[in-house]
């Protein structure tokens, strides 16, 4: 599967003493432009693809040796032997069922939520399991056995999660991992910090510094009407907490000496002509998993354990962190993924902010809610009734009931609607007007709670201050 | 001059496919392992030298185009055709008389300081010029003519200048750019800011960042010592003032964003084996260079013109952050450049703070100054006192003769040195006690003014806070 170039194909530029000029290939001086075209176009495909499989750029007549395709490193394979592609920035699958979450498991070295740790964690904290777990929405995990090894020993941790806030418009994919952080939060008893990387935003988007911070803090709005405990937790934007705690920025520096551009490169896919800051970004939203980045609630202590509950793209990222983590003396955050919400038009995509029909936003009216679900969301259903009431639907690619398993809590109901459905009793009309019912009071309550999130509680919320807790 | 590959010498690694395994050349199946080491070993010495000439890594095959080698870029050309060698990190030459300012500047592509531009300065100044302009020791600048003329039509503007904390020990060498800096200060009446680099000392040296920071609080002690005046002056290190200003922060990210790491090792000659945060390091260097990076000294401006008093060597630092300046609405700061300070043992290299025996230290005793000027200044005197009578000395390899030129103020008195000493007449111990008895008691002073700097004084100097001053 490896696109090891042909050398008898390759195509070299003219050298500098030849007497030929300029930037195309020479092997063929009579051809026509189109098809020099063709061939430049080839040769850039190729050039990409090579890059893609070996995360080096191509050198002609220089294949990479056997062990360049790195194992450990997701970016570098993706999108290989895979049908998915996964990174912070890209997430694309061809399977209408969506990412195929144990390869990712694999291939990102991170391991399975069994049954037998969703009961543990309900045996540790006492709680029933958050449908999140129930129903394998969090997937993979990365070292929470320990976490609760160390739980049971009266030895507590915190929980850090985030969001790149590149708009206003949050949609409700996005609270997935606020939803699932509140109920962690509560069920442990826990201090969290939140970190919106406004920084992030302003180096990868076309957006002046102003309209990112001014989306973290509206972003931070939605995210306060989750619920979240303002004694137990710090939102903060990176613009501001850089330039309000030198432990922080300590931090940022200890990881960047730490990690090479040919790591990063590995990791993110990073070329030579990506600006220095996002390079060394990684960096930054690497620190707030060491609790001595915040002074302020752990009060100087480093070796408190933080645990990520994260959307699998960000994985990167801390796999990156832990690597760094014992080499610098602080220990390695632990995990918790979830798979990816999927867009109304189907399982194949993440959904995109910008494309206001892609999801249900948090402003959207019930109108709006109840139009978008009718015309976009993707039905697993037959063309026609009569069809449908004899081979049933298919509720592995329906997304109204991908929705529903994200929002429906009743299991019993849940798995009700999926036997009618796949027997043809329930009609796709007809559990999209479920889902409707489901989301539409949800999504009112939330902006209710939003209504009701000041300028003074968000103020509250992006104060570095101590947190009430017992470690 | 530029290094071809030729194609027919190219060497290439076995394709995967091929049957032949490993790392080693297939072209001579026949070769010992010792023939197979030389080509090895000249295979990646001209990679490294393709890689020192064009800033690029060498592809087999596809020579660089004619403009790679960037005309701009002193980095890439350094150490080619020129014996001399400037960057940040590295200052060499073979040459007695110490590096050829004058290629540099044509390399560099800044402006010579002419005497027209010293009797500017008078002029606009009223006062004489200092010791170091009216003898060259600041030869170079840029803009500086555009600064005058602002500051004629009573537009100000203020100083920003710096310095690496790798150690306690700060040898007199390293108070040439800050007693000329106290000077502009004095005779032009504006605000200062001095960066001391502490975070670039943890990525680049084997040092913890309590050190780096504890070095850089001692260092400030001998630069307050020079004599700056505490309502015009603010001193910081970058572990605090990154983490106590969002402003300095937002520029950092700003610059980041506009720099690619293509850039960073054309100028630099960084390679993908470097930590990120030597990458990113170059826009920390660059953000004081902007009005608006000090909040409570311009009040928001953004528009104040900065000028940098520095060795040529922090040069490629400012060219970066001059490119980058009208892309981010800022303007380009000033720049006047001084040689370098030479070693006792000679011109030749740039003095070791590491080294206690490569210059004069501040906290040297009178005894430690004479032996150090009388066992290791490298004289251009005559071998015997008979041949120095009869040919006389040569005052432009002498390095006592070049520490008077930065020391000894009066001009007459100097030039009567060198004629007698050029003559015979003054002998090489004659010149050295000279020396001595301009260095003991300046010293001297020095130390006692560095007593009477107290921690409360210093943390006046780096409190960030609004200075007084009329722009």
């Amino acid at each position: 599967p490896y696109l090891v170039p042909n050398r008898n194909q390759s195509i070299c530029y003219p050298s500098k003493h030849s007497s030929n000029t300029g930037y195309f290939p020479t092997r063929k001086p009579t051809s026509s432009m189109a098809e020099i075209d063709v061939a430049v176009q080839l040769l850039l495909k190729l050039k990409t693809d090579y890059k893609h499989l070996t995360g080096q750029d191509y050198k002609a007549g220089c294949p990479p040796p056997e062990n360049v395709v790195n194992q450990d490193n997701g970016a570098a394979t993706d999108g290989i032997d895979e049908e998915d592609n996964v990174d912070p920035w890209n997430v694309s699958t061809s399977n209408a069922k969506g990412v195929d979450y144990d390869k990712l498991i694999v291939r990102f070295g991170s391991s399975k939520i069994e049954t037998e740790l969703v009961d543990r964690i309900e045996k540790v904290t006492g709680q029933k399991p958050h449908r999140f777990l129930r129903r394998g929405i969090f997937f993979s995990h990365r070292d929470m056995h320990q976490v609760l090894d160390a739980y049971e020993k009266n030895k507590s941790f915190y929980l850090y999660t985030g969001r790149g806030p590149s708009s206003e418009a949050m949609h409700v994919g996005h609270l997935i991992p606020f939803i699932f952080t509140k109920w962690l939060q509560d069920v442990f008893d826990i201090p969290l910090v939140i970190q919106l990387t406004d920084d992030e935003k302003y180096l990868w988007k076309d957006l002046a510094i102003e309209e990112c911070h001014r989306f973290a803090v509206e972003n931070a709005k939605d995210i306060i009407a989750c619920g979240f405990d303002v004694n137990k937790t710090f939102i903060f934007s990176d613009f501001d907490y850089m330039g309000s705690s030198p432990e922080f920025y300590r931090n940022v520096v200890k990881i960047q000496k730490h990690v090479t551009y040919n790591q990063v490169k590995g990791i993110f896919g990073f070329t030579d002509s990506d600006c220095i800051g996002k390079i060394s970004f990684p960096a930054i939203q690497a620190a707030p998993s060491f609790s001595n980045s915040f002074p302020q609630i752990f009060g100087g202590r480093k070796d408190v354990q933080c645990l990520i509950p994260c959307a699998i793209d960000q994985d990167p990222y801390f796999r990156m962190t832990r690597d760094v983590a014992p080499r610098i003396g602080y220990p390695k955050p632990a995990l918790l993924h979830s798979s990816f919400f999927p867009a109304l038009q189907g399982a194949q995509t993440k959904m995109s902010a910008s494309d206001a029909n892609s999801s249900i936003f948090l402003t959207d009216t019930p109108k709006q809610i109840k139009n978008k679900i009718n015309k976009h969301a993707f039905s697993g259903g037959k063309d026609t009734i009569e069809e449908h009431r004899k081979f049933g639907g298919n509720p592995d690619v329906d997304v109204s009931f991908m929705y529903l398993t994200f929002f429906l809590d009743d299991d019993e109901q849940l798995e009700k609607i999926k036997q009618d459905y796949s027997s043809g009793a329930l009609l796709t009309g007809e559990l999209k007007k479920i889902l409707i019912e489901t989301l539409q009071p949800m999504i009112a309550q939330h902006q209710e709670r939003r209504k009701q999130v000041t300028e003074e509680t968000v103020k509250q919320f992006m104060t570095p201050r101590p947190l009430n807790f017992k470690l």
